[in-house]
Formats: C-alpha cells, sequence, structure tokens
C-alpha cells in the first residue's frame, strides 16, 4: 500500500523541517489557530550606507553566508531564468557546502545545477513547489540523502511566516531596482509582472539581495520590494529571458480533445450557481484549462456576467478580459507568460499581491478562501477524487504542487483531464502520489463527461438532464480509461523516501519513494 | 539645569517601556546594529471566515481586549477624526482599566477623551509623537503617574519593529474596506491619502481593527492594508470630516514676517551645492515652511531644475509640483490636507510608503536616509542649534515631534522661525526641552538672516558676501532676540518627570518635568 500517510499510518521517522514528526493530513477545513509569526534579523543601515555591490561574487561574502544556511530563489522567470545558475555558481566554486535550497519552485532551467550542487555536497536539502526533469528523475532515482519537501505556494508562505522555512539569505532578480533597493517587475528589460513569491523572501529573509540589469533613478515606482527589506543590489549583465516566461506548461491548445474538455469545464461553470455577476475565478495554465478562459469570455459576453475578480498565476487572456470590462479586478501572484506581465504596468486593476496573501493557510484571510470557481489539471485523479500532480505514472517526480491544493479551496473546484494521456490512464483506482485530498474537489471534467463528488449533491441537481453535461460516476469514468489502456504493472518502490509532499497547512499527506530501478 | 540626559546625567529611575534603564542620547549619526524583529500572534481566519463585526462594542469583545493591554490609533484624519472618541468612548463604559494609549499621535479633537479616560483609570500610560492643548496642559501638571514616552514617527515605527512598543489591538480608522479588510484611504467619504503610520500597526498588532464608513466590493484596490493583516471590519456612520484635516499646523501664510523667511529659506536652497537637477527636499507644515514650497517653485522653473521626489508630511502645493512635472516622485507617509489625499488617488507618482520606510533609525535604509534639503519648524532653538518642539517657553507640553528629528537627516537641514513669538523669544540661551540635536541642524533662517552651524564650513564658504543670505552667529541671533523680548523668568518644575522625550534610536535626550504652579 501506497499511501501511508493519506490513509494516517503515519512512520515516526517522518519529520518536518524542525525536527518534529510530522502530523498527518486530517482534513482540508482548516480550523482557526494561533500562531506565533518569526521575524528577520536586521542588520540596520547607518544613515550614509550604500547597498550597491560590484559582483556576485562580493555580494555572497558581503551577505554572510556560511555552511549549513538557507538559501532562497523565485522562479518568476521561469524557464528564462539566468540568475539561478550565476549565484549557485558562485557560490559552488566558493566552497559552501551543507546549504538547504529553498526556492519558491525549481524550473528546467535549474536543474542541472541543482544536481551538481547536490553531488557536490553544496546542496543537502531542498524544499520546493516543483520538481521535473533531470532533477526530479535524480532525486526519484535515490542520490539525496535528506527527503526534499514539496509544498505549494501557499504552504511555502506559511512555512517562511512560521520559521519552518528560515531563509538566511533570498537571492532576488529584479526587472528594475534603484541603488536603494526598491523594485518592481513591471519595467526594465526582463519584465514578468508580479514579484509575488519573492516579496515573502523579502519579508522574512535575513539577508536581501537583489539581482538586476536595470538600475533605475531614486525613488523606483511602483515599489513591489521596498528598500527598507534589501541589504544589497547588484547589477549583472542580464537576468533573464521574458520571452521564456511563456514556455512550458503555458502554451495555447489546438488539440480537440482538450477543445472539448475546456467547453465542457465552461458548460460546468456557466450551469452552477456560482455563474452570476460578482463572481470569481482562476483558470491556471495547462493547455485545457487556458483554453477555458476564451469559452468563458463568450459565456459571460452572452449572458452579460461580468467577475469580481481573476485570480492565479495569470496569463494574457485573462488580462484582455479585464482590459474588455468582463473582469473587475485581476489578483495577481504571478504572470506566466510576457503578455500578462506586461498588462500589470498598463493597468492598476491588475494588482500584485504576495504569496501569503494569494494562498497562505495560516494568515488572516487568504484570497483563496474567496474564490468562487477553480479550474485545476492533474496528472491522475482516483475514483475518490484525490489528486496527484506531482509524480508521473511510473513514480517519478514530474510535477510541482503550485497552487493546485491551495485554490483547490473554491466552491467549485473543477478538476479539467483526458481520460487517458497515451498509453496511460488518467483516472485510476490508486495515485502514485497524492497531492490534493479529494474532499476538496468538486467535479471532474473530461472529453467524455464529468464526474460529481458524491459529497455535492446540490451539484448533482443542478447538472442533472442537461445534454451538454454527460455525468459519470468515478467508478465508470476509471473502468473507460482502463478499458482503452488496460491495467498498468505497478510500480516498485524501495523503502527510501526521496520526498514529503506537505499538505497547505504543514501536515504530511503523503510520500514518494525510491523507484525501483 | 535642566539638561540632564543631553548632558549625558542619565539618573537610573528613568526607564524605557521594556523597564530598562534609559540610554542617554549620544550620537545622530546611527552605527549599524543587528536587531531582532518581532511578530504579531496570528489567529488564523478559517476558509469559511468573516470579518465584519455589527458595532465598536462588539468587536472590542472579539479583539479579546483585557485590562493592561496596549492599544493604538492613527492620527491621519487629525482634527477631523471621528472614530478615536467613538472607540475609547465604548472602551471606557466597559470598564477597562490601566491600557497604554499608543497611537501614532494625539490631536486637539482626542483631548479631552484621553484626560477622562486617565482620571478614570482606563488608560494609565501614553506613548504619542505629540501632544497640545488641555492634554498637554494635563499632563504637565503632574496629574499621570506614569510619564508619558514621547516618540518621533520613525522611532515609534522602530519601538514597534523590535517589541518596545507592543500593540494588542489596533483600531484604524479607512476611509474605504471591503468586508475581507483590504483597504485604502483614497477612496470612500473620508479620503485622507496616505495610510502610512496605519500600516505599521497593521503589519504588528496582534488584533487589527479597520473601521469604516464605506464598504467596497471585493477586491477593493489599491491595497494598502491587506486582508492578510485584518481581523476585523466594521461599518460605523462616519469616520471623520476630511475638510478638518487641514486645520491647525497648516494653514497657508499671510504674514509678511513669515514670506520673508520663506524667501531667505528659498535663497539658501537655491544658493546651495544641493539645489541640482535630482535633488530632494521635504518642506513640512508650519506657515512658513508651507509658503517655501511657493518659492522653491519659481525658482526650479528660472533654473531648469527639477527634483527627484519630495518627501513627507505632503501638501497640496506639493501634488501641484508634481503635476507640474517639477518633481518626479512624491514619497508620501501622510497627507496635510484633503487636496494631497486626493492627489494619491490621481497620480501613481504620488507613492503611499509607511513610517518605517520614511523615518525607520533600524531598518534596512529610510528615506530619510537619501534626502537632500529638509525645512523643518522650531518652538525654540538655542545657540547649540539643539531644538525643541515640543513645550511652551512655559514649559508646557505643546507641541510634536512628528518627523522632526528623523527629517533632521537630511543632507541640508534648515530651522526656519521668527526670532521672536509675540513676547517670547525663538533663539534662546537654553531650551525649555531638547528633542532635535544641533548636530543635525545646519542652517537657522530667521527673518533678519540665517545663522550656519559652525560644523558646516562648507556651507560658510557657499553662502558669503551673498547679499541675499545675511549671515549671523547664533549668539548674535540669540542677542538680537533677547533686545527685543528680554530675559524671560526662568521657569520653575518639581523633581516629577512627566514625559521621557526619546531620541529616534530610542535613547532619552530629555526628559519634561512638572511646571510649578
Amino acid at each position: 500500500m501506497k499511501r501511508v500517510i493519506f490513509m494516517n499510518k503515519i512512520e515516526s521517522t517522518f519529520k518536518n523541517s524542525l525536527g518534529q514528526t510530522y502530523e498527518p493530513f486530517k482534513t482540508a477545513d482548516l480550523e482557526s489557530l494561533e500562531i506565533e509569526r518569526v521575524a528577520p534579523k536586521v542588520k540596520t543601515m547607518p544613515t550614509t550606507g550604500t547597498k550597491r555591490v560590484d559582483d556576485i561574487q562580493e555580494v555572497i561574502k558581503r551577505t554572510g553566508l556560511k555552511d549549513g544556511m538557507t538559501i532562497s530563489f523565485h522562479h518568476h522567470l521561469r524557464e528564462g531564468d539566468y540568475v539561478f545558475n550565476q549565484v549557485m555558481t558562485e557560490i559552488k566554486n566558493m566552497g559552501f557546502k551543507d546549504l538547504t535550497l529553498a526556492p519558491s519552485s525549481l524550473t528546467n532551467v535549474m536543474n542541472d545545477m541543482v544536481v551538481e550542487c547536490v553531488k557536490a555536497g553544496v546542496i543537502t536539502s531542498i524544499t520546493s513547489s516543483g520538481m521535473r526533469g533531470s532533477l526530479g528523475e535524480f532525486v526519484s532515482s535515490g542520490q539525496m540523502e535528506n527527503p526534499v519537501i514539496l509544498r505549494s505556494h501557499g504552504n511555502r508562505a506559511r512555512a517562511i511566516e512560521c520559521g519552518e522555512i528560515k531563509i538566511d539569505v533570498a537571492f532576488l532578480a529584479v526587472p528594475c531596482s534603484d541603488d536603494y533597493g526598491n523594485a518592481n517587475a513591471v519595467n526594465g528589460k526582463a519584465v514578468f509582472g508580479s514579484l509575488g513569491y519573492a516579496r515573502v523572501d523579502a519579508q522574512y529573509a535575513d539577508k536581501v539581495v537583489l539581482i538586476t540589469d536595470t538600475i533605475c533613478g531614486y525613488p523606483n515606482t511602483p515599489i513591489s520590494i521596498p528598500q527598507t527589506q534589501v541589504d544589497f543590489v547588484v547589477k549583472v549583465e542580464e537576468i533573464g529571458n521574458p520571452d521564456k516566461i511563456g514556455a512550458g506548461a503555458t502554451r495555447f491548445t489546438k488539440d480537440p480533445k482538450e477543445l472539448k474538455i475546456a467547453e465542457m469545464v465552461n458548460n460546468v461553470i456557466v450551469n452552477s450557481e456560482y455563474f452570476k455577476d460578482g463572481f470569481s475565478f482562476q483558470t491556471g495554465t495547462g493547455g485545457a484549462a487556458l483554453a477555458v478562459t476564451r469559452y468563458l469570455r463568450n459565456s459571460m459576453i452572452a449572458n452579460n456576467v461580468k467577475a469580481s475578480f481573476a485570480l492565479g498565476g495569470i496569463t494574457r487572456p485573462t488580462v484582455d478580459l479585464l482590459e474588455e470590462g468582463l473582469i473587475d479586478t485581476i489578483v495577481d501572484v504571478q504572470d506566466f507568460d510576457k503578455g500578462a506581465a506586461l498588462g500589470m504596468a498598463e493597468n492598476a486593476k491588475q494588482q500584485e499581491i504576495d504569496a501569503s496573501f494569494y494562498a497562505g493557510p495560516h494568515n488572516k484571510g487568504a484570497v483563496v478562501n474567496k474564490l468562487d470557481v477553480v479550474i485545476l489539471s492533474a496528472l491522475e485523479i482516483d475514483t475518490n477524487f484525490n489528486v496527484n500532480v506531482m509524480t508521473g505514472s511510473d513514480g517519478v517526480l514530474r510535477g510541482a504542487i503550485g497552487g493546485h491544493q491551495d485554490a483547490a479551496n473554491a466552491k467549485l473546484t473543477i478538476i479539467s483531464a483526458p481520460l487517458v494521456r497515451g498509453r496511460l490512464a488518467t483516472i485510476v483506482n490508486e495515485l502514485t502520489t497524492v497531492v490534493t485530498p479529494g474532499e476538496s474537489i468538486d467535479v471532474v471534467v473530461t472529453e467524455i463527461g464529468i464526474a460529481i463528488n458524491p459529497a455535492r449533491q446540490d451539484l448533482m441537481e443542478q447538472f442533472k438532464n442537461n445534454p451538454s453535461i454527460p455525468v459519470f460516476t468515478m467508478a465508470e469514468l476509471q473502468a473507460r480509461a482502463e478499458k482503452i489502456v488496460g491495467v498498468p504493472e505497478p510500480i516498485e518502490y524501495t523503502d527510501k523516501v526521496v520526498a514529503y509532499v506537505e499538505y497547505r497547512d504543514g501536515s504530511l499527506i503523503d510520500v514518494v519513494k525510491q523507484v525501483k530501478e
């Protein structure tokens, strides 16, 4: 049985980053707690001090970085990021050991460097939202001693706020900054829009280094990261290629099956009680999810319905809806393409927020709590509606939690996924890894029809006898998938845990084990 | 000898708010320190929770306020504030005792209520930036057991950041908020522009209550105070009268003497090395200071000089310069009139900042560190350039530190003041109270001419042989003042300390003693 944690059979050797035995995941319905926040140690600036440092090696020295410390980066530049590799090259060359790497996520462009640093003992612990490609394979093959900790974007904010992640030095790429550290991501050469993830690091890290290719006159506005949180500013040649922000998971689909799913997702939204003036939504990324925005636009116009806000992970089609007046406000933690990034500079109603505001489960209320409709993707869904977005059907790490667990809080959480992908079933009896619990999921949409969580009898009523929305049980969908691709060979694992999958409240929802060769 | 502290003769009974013997003031040239920040205790919001509470009495109960706790308010609405009295009436009626009152400052409209609450034992400790009128007289007459602690705006931010002020419950008036606590002060009925002081309270208080007369649709943008920091939202009939923000210290002068001083201040600025393209300035309030902005405007146009930023305490004439293109950015912690407040809604270059960003001495660099020219007012200046803005010549509390100590960090700090006011000398041999140390002051401007701090030989060079800038020594100016009004009777004090005057780093620069009847 793979899902030990989710079944509440937790092992006492499973320890969180504070060395405490993990609490097993209990419920997505989080109770109110009293949390003692932590705060950084601040080296104060004398009146006449300067923050400009000539190069990355020099700034690493100035931060006081030591073996065993925790360093962070953000992933807003995604596959166009140049800063991670520049900084890690210096750190590796300077001979640091035993560091914890705690970025907001890891993109493919960072993989080889991380593997190299792990092999050299420079990095010995990792926490991230995602892990793909060569790094995913490396970790899944058991070559790291310490299990990776996988956290959602909201959970990372929570872990930083309570000290489970204590960032000693944050290295933050910014498209522009003045010489005193006022930075934003809407002006400069490599504009990426929202600095949502990075803002949490800037607030909580002891030492904050901004790395930019564009120094502006003082004071640089708008101010996404304020001078009061910044120790050093370093100018480099280039921080990244903004054309590659949209690479990977954010391409537009032309696949007829994906379009069919998108259309059905839109039918579900439009026929639900939530589709009314002032509703809110998050469409996210992934081929089908992006196409939903196009269908939704037409439905909104046809029904004269306007949205109060769109949330996310923002793409250009959503910004277009804002400009058309179909959305009142975009609440923006991250921009998934250059078009969305550029939108923020032009429209004050594209409001930047930080990761805690987006999804933090232990603050005074994140915006995901206010969300009506979310469309999320899945690598696998089981018949209890549990979702895997982290490992492939071969058990290897090749995904990211992102905001999945967090946004699944919405009143109507829709998983859009094809029944099968190639020769692999998407709807399965048993997941390789549980990431988001089935109790969060309301509807699963496939190309042949939908399944409704039995806990949502109200939705059953709303969608019955609607010819545009064929309703199945999950068992029926699973059987259909199995009929197409058959039953796969079970994956064989060793006993070694290679990754902990935390739920957004810091409990343990699953572990990923080493795949047998 | 009155100035015991400033002369480094500190008494061990002088204790700061943490109960530690005060460090005596040493220097305005603050060294770099490592500071452990504190953080609030956060009651997390369950997914479906609500923040709306019907009335003030109910919200006081919900905050868990207890005897002995610390409560805070802001003074952005100045003499137009309705919220302080509404909240304190309920707190008094509910029978709370032994509270510490820690507002950003106290305006006259709050005075009678504070006196009443002190007499009733509801309030037993006060920290504030200022204290005037009936409250100043009450405290100066020795009727409070605990000395009041007087802090500059930057020092208050510092004290909150390090836990010297621990706010249990903040009651914050906002002109608009959505039902989840996203608030700003640029929309609504009682618009006051920047929420700069309140933002520090929202970040550090355990419980944050927003009090508004305008509930907006969710999400309310721009976001000055974010939902993640807010526990409760209460709607009242009216939070204040924005027409009275400008009352008091911010009127425009027609006094020929004040205009003469303003013209001379402008001559000093324009003839200094700092007056060049990209310079920065803070003019502040007070009759002459406001008029400076008008003269400066003409000089900027005539010399084709534009400012990079203006700082402060902002008034409408400064916003007009922004709109004319004579200033690139306004860095705005507080708006001193309705016109300035309304400006923020219209121009993204009128950038809201919080009090720590403005003036915090123990962060990673406040904007006052970047300031070229500041014009400050004074109740008294002594021949060593020390300045009193806190007590009258009768020794009674009737002023406010405001940002005086903080902004005096500028490269060219100008005190503008008449030689005498009525029958009282402004330039004196000995101050009733030292607030800002002479080492921070570069030039004193009066209606007959200026005095230059002997430490600034460079300025002596810049202003010599300039017929528009007659230069005197402070002794000469003092003698001229004395010749006009004579030597006043010395004030008689008891031994009772009624107020501690902290320097911006939390050291003690002076004490105010009870005035003998």
